[in-house]
């Protein structure tokens, strides 16, 4: 497994290699390219890249190891990376949108000193430099175009579920009656799903040459259950996690987020409850954040995410156990399950 | 020709819907196709449509008028709302960066009570609409890869192009040695031509049936330097057209622009002059204005731009004469010429 790292990150200085030379082809001036390499760098780099590497992993269990030549390998590791650079073009958006800080122990690409808002253009080009990896590498290939459409879908989803979330949960107007837990889940399937745990496994199916509708159709069935679940598990971990474990102090709350956890406390208090959610969520002084964890713990909010938990396996192991297409393996989706059941970060 | 404008429009509505449909289809909450609708409107509509239009004039040069059908036609002006969605999504993100107040006579977007940096998402999803669009009326037919490429191409020439123009005219940095006539030529070939001039023709020439590389090259050596003649004539009328004709009291000057005329006079100007322009660009004032309008009359400016025009128009008609392309019509590009040779406005 150190070697699936090794190999992936090797693929990224390859990648970066290939789009400068392309930049200076066009022969624009220098400082756009240092810039450009800046962003690109402080922005695709530094993840846990958990995303990247999935595609390699599942082409292993589609095709077995043995399988695979050191083209295949290379070229499942430069879609990982694609979903890198995707992901970075979101969380450059996303940050300035939030008015977030820092991002991965760094200061948000856009608070950089001299950056601002060119980092909406930065965002941009990460995205554009996808289509420019896949024309290079893929496009003799008889899955290119099933590529370009999958990442298209796979971005305007994620648009679709941030801009639900965008509306929703505006940081500067709580209003908790624009909640619900139907709008949550839409959230999360729709802004996280997408992208982390249907993209990866998608694209190595198509590198896997799988072309039947129907296998994609039941990878996701269970992958987007299995993303709802990851990110209910963040948003628990937010509140109820160990900061030293998960790297973070959670601040949903303050946030005005819409998570799990809002949600049901909302479609579970009385009047009275209610009324102290309404005044004390969204707001950034301690004693507000308080006032809403106890609302929490009367409603035993931390013992409806066990149970969550617990018939979140149960009910997608069942669906895992009745996959039936024949070009899928199970233990696609089993590695997924493994990694994440009771994770504590 | 009133018909031409009419068949374009019309297509609008039919297009708006599919996406309300789309939408609807996913079940995604109310609140958030209606946000999604109004950022449409605002942005899409209002424009000239100039470049929309182009592509089923172009169309219909091409292949002759009397053997487009109806669907064609439709197909073709589908394509020239691409490029206007296209262009919403440069627009919106492009006022957020400018800190733009006004745009086609309504606050910018981002400006719009409740919106704010919101406006960043709806710009991704103005561009997703595109492959949306492509994906459900192009699938079939042959060159629907190169629609994909060709748009995702043109997009990541604007984003360059606007990066450089970013990074070299901030207009809270004014620092007139960052300026130059290579870098305003780069800015404004890559950042206005590709888009304005380029992908409405070689859209069409697509539409076409047109496959041969050779073609789309001699369409872009025409192409790209009409554009580039285009933008300048732009930068003219900021500062010497008449504002009842062009609609708008130019700022190039107080935005400290990258403009053809203050490169023209850094490059002609003595020590003294440089001092003035440096002393004065990109500032509030109508002093510091009056200052730079001084020195640009010293360095005769505006004859330096007539001499351009006329040269220009030679030089264009020269290489118009001798396209040689069996598959291209003159005609394309002298219509082009006609529209903008010695426009005021
Ligand atoms: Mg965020
Ligand atoms: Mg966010
Ligand atoms: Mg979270
Ligand atoms: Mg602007
Ligand atoms: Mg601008
Ligand atoms: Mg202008």
């Amino acid at each position: 497994m150190a070697d699936a790292v090794k190999e992936f990150n090797d693929v990224f200085p390859v990648l970066a290699q290939e789009l400068l030379d392309h930049l200076r082809s066009l022969n624009i001036p220098k400082n756009a390219i240092e810039w450009f390499d800046r962003s690109m760098r402080h922005n695709v780099l530094g993840g846990k890249m958990n995303r990247g590497l999935t595609v390699a992993a599942t082409l292993r269990i589609l095709k077995g190891d043995k399988d695979l030549s050191e083209e295949e390998i290379f070229k499942a590791n430069l879609l990982g990376w694609c979903i890198e650079w995707l992901q970075a073009f979101f969380l450059v958006s996303d940050d300035i949108m939030d008015n977030s800080k820092t991002r991965r122990g760094l200061p948000c690409w856009y608070r950089v000193d001299g950056v601002g808002m060119v980092a909406i253009n930065d965002a941009f080009i990460l995205e554009s430099a996808i289509y420019f990896f896949l024309k290079k590498h893929f496009k003799k290939d008889s899955y290119y175009v099933d590529l370009l459409e999958l990442f298209h879908e796979t971005t305007y989803q994620t648009e679709l579920g941030q801009l639900l979330d965008l509306i929703t949960a505006p940081e500067d107007n709580v209003d908790l009656t624009k909640f619900s837990v139907e709008k949550h889940k839409f959230i999360v399937i729709y802004k996280t799903a997408y992208y982390s745990f249907y993209l990866p496994v998608a694209l190595a199916m198509h590198m896997a040459g799988i072309k039947d509708e129907a296998a994609f159709k039941q990878a996701e069935t269970i992958l987007i259950p299995l993303g709802e679940y990851f990110q209910v598990q963040d948003d628990y971990l937010d509140c109820y996690g160990d900061p030293k474990t998960i790297g973070k102090i959670g601040t949903d709350i303050e946030d005005n987020k819409c998570s799990w956890l809002i949600n049901q406390a909302i479609a579970k208090a009385n009047a009275e409850q209610r009324k102290v959610l309404d005044e004390n969520y969204g707001k950034r002084d301690e004693k507000n954040v308080a006032a809403v964890k106890e609302i929490f713990k009367q409603l035993d909010v931390e013992g409806l995410f066990k149970a969550y938990e617990e018939d979140s396996y149960n009910r997608l192991m069942g669906l895992i156990e009745k996959l039936d297409h024949p070009l899928l393996h199970k233990d696609v989706f089993i590695t997924f399950m493994k990694r994440i059941y009771k994770r504590t970060k």
